[in-house]
């Protein structure tokens, strides 16, 4: 038996050696790639973004335009840090990106269709490992580095956007599953044969709990209720979960009802997830998060009237600590440390 | 900065060879800890049960007593087989056990209540390392190591048994989550405000789609409709999941409608279990997993229908590879390979 193959150190040494060395260099970018925008972040060791630089998604036919300029951006960027040869990895955020081939994947929200090789155009144009994930997964990795996560080896990362994401970290490491596909709980079934969601199905989560909503179910208790509310005034058209806030926020107490029944859905699911992964907190992340006790109790008290007795009054329910403008870019700076 | 300490290296291949020897152990112990039996098994290092010895769980009046007995059984069945020494670890399958504490909490299925100390107590008598998990990721580990999951890193185990259980891997490990309990997949909500669980909550997967589940929907449909069926010729007091399977067999159509009601209660909870973890597949294990497709065929077809397009297709839903006998004691010794 070769307990210790002492031959071959020399060369393990000298690798290792590499090994670190590699893990050395003091900056990692960060990229956040939405729909819209796409953010650059050159991110030192501690987390603090250095300098940034943005760009529009959409302002290039082909996804190569859209690369080459990303690449182009970056490099700059490096440049006028003086960081050239000093970022050791690159880390992404985008819609619909899998973790294990670095493509993103028929994303709806993007102007390109089909499989997307974002990651292995990067690393080539720049020579810099590259790390791709989708944005949900981000945000939980950024939020177990620098956030309201900090130490957690067990917690889910809920994201109420346009769209409700999620990551989902066990054991200390985010689950990608079997496909790179896994936390997708914006689409389990909240209601069967409720709403219609955009992915075809009914009744999903997001239907009820994203962003677009909190605004469908704004639109529906107008039409059905017949109560006054400080929400007739406005365009039933053009109503936002945020509307529907200020409007709770000035005691309207069909806006409060709309968050109550928001949080009651969101709760109930909630209880589900803790039942899956038993984790120490679900971190809440995107502006409906900020609504602070007007959904957080309703969500609480659905929640724990919904989990097993050995959960009740154990998991904690907290909003993001990362300011929202950096929370991507943080979390794939995050994800960056790790590429290989 | 010391790259590779070669002072050190003596004592670390010294350490090393003690851990080796440790693991060199030919043979561990699977213990399966039923509410009514308990069975060790010697099981070596190829998954063969070389002998077993089986105890009644219920004929002990204090837990001490029990345990007691388990250890005098434990050492007789090493002896006989001239294995002292020669038990690497013990790994224990048991109701509501911790794998973070090896204890036992408020199984509602023992005589004993309370926290019960059952690693410790093991372990201390025998001088055998001794790992301890509940009873669904038991066999969930006895399937990946000896099963339908070999090779696999991303599945889910679900027992259908008295009541739903599971054991869920994520990149090849189990999930026991931030407390140990995680995977009570049985307990997440089915039918919203539905049938009256055990655990006080209301709708859970297990109130459906348990062999007791089974019996209840059996009882239920023969009051609520009025076809004939062979079903009428029992006492519905004492109808079992297998009087619905062997009716069904001979071509009742009601217990037929039973098992598509069950299937598709099942089917549609996969579909939000794929969306948290992406896995591989999905095992069934447990009676009513033999059932072959009067069961499989309706989980299959309402699992399709509320899949996310990207896994439509993809998610194997496949049956148990190991005898229900064997089951339990082999997923419990495969544990007590990884005992320390």
């Amino acid at each position: 038996m070769h307990l210790f193959p002492f031959a071959k150190l020399s060369i393990f040494a000298a690798t290792l050696n590499l090994i670190i060395m590699s893990q050395c260099k003091p900056y990692v970018l960060g990229i956040d790639m939405g729909g819209t925008n796409t953010v650059i972040g050159l991110v030192d060791a501690r987390g603090k973004i250095v300098s940034t630089a943005a760009m529009k998604t959409r302002d290039y036919a082909e996804f190569e335009d859209f690369t080459d300029a990303l690449c182009r951006n970056a490099h700059q960027l490096m440049s006028e840090a003086d960081a050239l040869d000093m970022v050791g990895g690159i880390g992404i955020g985008a819609p619909n990106a899998n973790y294990y081939s670095g493509t993103i994947e028929e994303a709806p929200n993007l102007p390109w269709h089909g499989i997307l090789p974002l990651g292995e155009a990067l690393s080539q144009a720049l020579d810099i490992p590259v790390t791709v994930t989708n944005d949900a997964n981000a945000a939980a990795i950024g939020e177990m580095t620098y956030g309201a996560a900090r130490g957690m080896r067990d917690f889910i990362m809920i994201t109420l956007g346009t769209g409700v994401g999620s990551g989902i970290v066990v054991n200390g490491q985010l689950v990608y599953g079997n496909d790179g596909f896994a936390g997708e709980l914006g689409h389990t079934c909240a209601i069967r044969d409720g709403r219609q969601c955009g992915c075809g199905k009914k009744g999903c989560l997001e239907t009820y709990c994203s962003a677009t909503g909190v605004a469908r179910t704004a639109v529906e208790f107008l039409q059905t209720r017949s109560e006054d509310s400080l929400l007739r005034k406005l365009d039933p058209d053009t109503i936002t979960s945020k509307d529907v806030y200020e409007a709770a926020m000035k005691g309207d107490a069909l806006s409060r009802e709309i968050f109550d029944f928001t949080g009651r859905i969101m709760g109930m699911a909630f209880a589900d997830f803790v039942a899956f992964s038993a984790p120490e907190a679900i971190v809440l992340f995107g502006g409906l998060a900020q609504a602070g006790d007007l959904l957080m109790k309703p969500i609480r008290e659905a929640m724990e009237a919904n989990l097993l007795p050995c959960w009740k009054g154990k998991i904690k329910l907290v909003p993001s600590a990362l300011k929202a403008s950096e929370a991507a870019v943080l979390g794939a700076a995050a994800l960056g440390w790790k590429a290989k």
